[in-house]
C-alpha cells in the first residue's frame, strides 16, 4: 500500500494496493529504456541484493517499507487479492511477456512447459488462459497428476520416454523451458512444429548444444526471455483478473522464513511462497 | 527454356526463359506445402541426387533437359540474363527468405555477413540492396579487401581480434551465419542488440553451444533457415532486377566441371560457377 508520495508523482496517491516486481531503476537512456523494456537494461537495479541510488543495499520483498521512483510501481487492480498479485509480478509476467512478445497469444495454438516449478505452473495457467493447448513436458511422471488434475493441463509427456517423444514430434508451436540446469535442446526442438519456438528461461552457467539442422529445417528459433517490462506486469495484472486467474501460493509469516528457504532448497513448495511483511511481527522476526 | 508444355500447364509456355531451383517436388499435404513453404515438407523431392517420382535419377543443373511441375519453375524476369539468375535460385533466395521471414527488410537495419563464400557474397549484395549497413565478419584480414572494396561492405569486422570485437558489441540487428563447420556462438551472440537475430545456414553435423544468458538478457533468438519458397524464389528474382543488383559469377562450359569441382574444393571461385548446359557440347564432355 502507498503510505505516501512526493511532489512528482502522478500515478499514485497514499492508500493505493500497490506492487513493486524485481526491478526499482534503470538507466532510461538505452535502447532497452527508451523501448520501455526496462528489465534489458544493463544498468537495472534488483529490488534485492542491489544496491540503490543512495548506496543502501535493496531488500526487495523482506522489507516493511521501501521508497521507490513510481516507474517501477504497478496498481493492483480490483479484484486481485495482494498475496495473488505477489507471484505475478515475477513468475507471471516472466511467461506472459515471452508469449505476448513472440506473437503467442492466438487461441487455439498448441504449448508445451518444459519444467514444473514456480514459473512452470504459472506458465500452464497462463498459457490455458490464454486458450491454448498445453502439454507439460517432465522427466517423470511423478507430477502427472498435478500437472492434469490440479493445474488443468492437457497432456503430459514423459521427456525420458522415447517413443512418447517421437510421438509427439512436430506438434507444439512452442515451449516455454524453465529448467534451470544443463539439459539437451534437441529433443525439445524435435517436438515444436516448423516455425516453433524454444523459450529458454533457466539461467544457465553450462553450455546448452544442439546441431544446426534442428533449427534450420522448419525454421525454429531457440530464445529466451527474462522477467517482463513495467507495462506488462500491468497488463499481466489486468489479464489474470480478467481470466480469473489465480496462483497456487503458501502465505506465510516473516518468522516462517527459515523454514520456507529450507523447504524451497527441498523443492517443497507447491508454487511459490508469498511472504505476509505487512501481517507479521517484524520485532519478534528479528 | 520451355521447351515444351502439357495440356494443364498455366503458367508458362515454350519459349519462355525459366530457372528451376534446389526442389523439384513436395508432398503437398503437410503444414508447410500448404502455407507455401514447400522447402520445409519432409517429403520434398531435390533437383539433384535425388530419385523423381517416375524411379529416375534427378540431373538437377547438370541435365541438359529436364520435366518438372510447373510449380517447381519460375519465369527468369525480363532484365535478368539467365546465368545471373542461377545463383539467385539457391544462394539468392536462401539469403532473401530470413531477411523477409523475420521482418529484417527494413532500410537502416545493421547486419552481419558471417563468412564470405558464395551465399555469404549474396547477403552482402542482398542486404546493401535492402538498405542496410553491412558489417563482414571473418576469422583473419584475408577476405577484406574483396568485402569491402569489391562487394560493398561498409564495415569489416575480425572475429579473432577481441577488441574489435568488443568495440563492435551489441550493434547488429542480425547476423547471416554462413559458416558450414562448427564455431562458438556466444562472440557472435554479443554482437547483436536487444532482440537481433543470429540466422544458421550451414548444415553442421557437430553441435553448436551456447550460455543460456545469452539469449535471455536481450531475448535474443538464434534461428535457422533453409534455401526459400518458391514465392520468395520469384520475389527474389524481381527484387534483384529491381535493385540492378548482380551475382559475381564464373560461367563455364560442361568439358570445364572436374576443373571446376577441383577448384571448389581448394575455395578457389569468386563466388559462383554457373554451368552453361545449353552452350556446351554436351557429347564431347560425355
Amino acid at each position: 500500500m502507498v503510505l505516501e508520495v512526493g511532489p512528482e508523482v502522478s500515478k499514485f496517491r497514499a492508500g493505493d494496493v500497490v506492487g513493486v516486481g524485481v526491478i526499482v531503476g534503470c538507466c532510461r537512456d538505452c535502447r532497452p529504456c527508451k523501448a520501455n523494456v526496462e528489465q534489458y537494461c544493463n544498468k537495472k537495479i534488483w529490488s534485492y541484493n542491489d544496491v540503490y541510488t543512495d548506496g543502501k543495499p535493496t531488500q526487495g520483498g523482506f522489507a516493511s517499507a521501501m521508497v521507490v521512483d513510481q516507474k517501477f510501481v504497478v496498481k493492483i487492480p480490483a479484484g486481485l487479492a495482494p498475496e495473488q498479485a505477489a507471484p505475478l509480478l515475477c513468475a507471471g509476467v516472466t511467461v506472459y511477456s515471452p508469449l505476448k512478445h513472440f506473437g503467442l497469444m492466438t487461441p487455439g495454438l498448441r504449448g508445451g512447459i518444459l519444467g514444473l516449478g514456480g514459473v512452470g505452473h504459472m506458465g500452464v495457467k497462463v498459457a490455458k488462459s490464454m486458450g491454448h493447448h498445453v502439454t507439460v513436458i517432465s522427466s517423470s511422471n511423478k507430477k502427472r497428476a498435478e500437472a492434469m488434475d490440479d493445474l488443468g493441463a492437457d497432456a503430459y509427456l514423459v521427456s525420458s520416454d522415447a517413443d512418447q517423444m517421437a510421438a509427439a514430434a512436430d506438434s507444439l508451436d512452442y515451449i516455454i523451458d524453465t529448467v534451470p540446469a544443463k539439459h539437451p535442446l534437441e529433443p525439445y526442438l524435435a517436438l515444436l512444429k516448423m516455425d516453433g519456438k524454444l523459450v529458454l528461461m533457466g539461467v544457465i552457467a553450462e553450455p546448452l548444444s544442439f546441431v544446426s539442422p534442428m533449427v534450420m529445417l522448419g525454421r525454429k528459433t531457440i530464445t529466451g526471455s527474462f522477467i517482463g517490462s513495467m507495462d506488462e506486469t500491468e497488463e499481466v495484472l489486468q489479464f489474470c483478473v480478467d481470466k480469473g486467474l489465480t496462483s497456487q501460493i503458501e502465505v506465510v509469516k516473516m518468522d516462517y522464513v527459515n523454514q520456507a528457504f529450507e523447504r524451497l532448497e527441498r523443492n517443497d513448495v507447491r508454487y511459490r511462497f508469498v511472504v505476509d511483511v505487512g501481517g507479521s511481527n517484524i520485532e519478534d522476526a528479528a
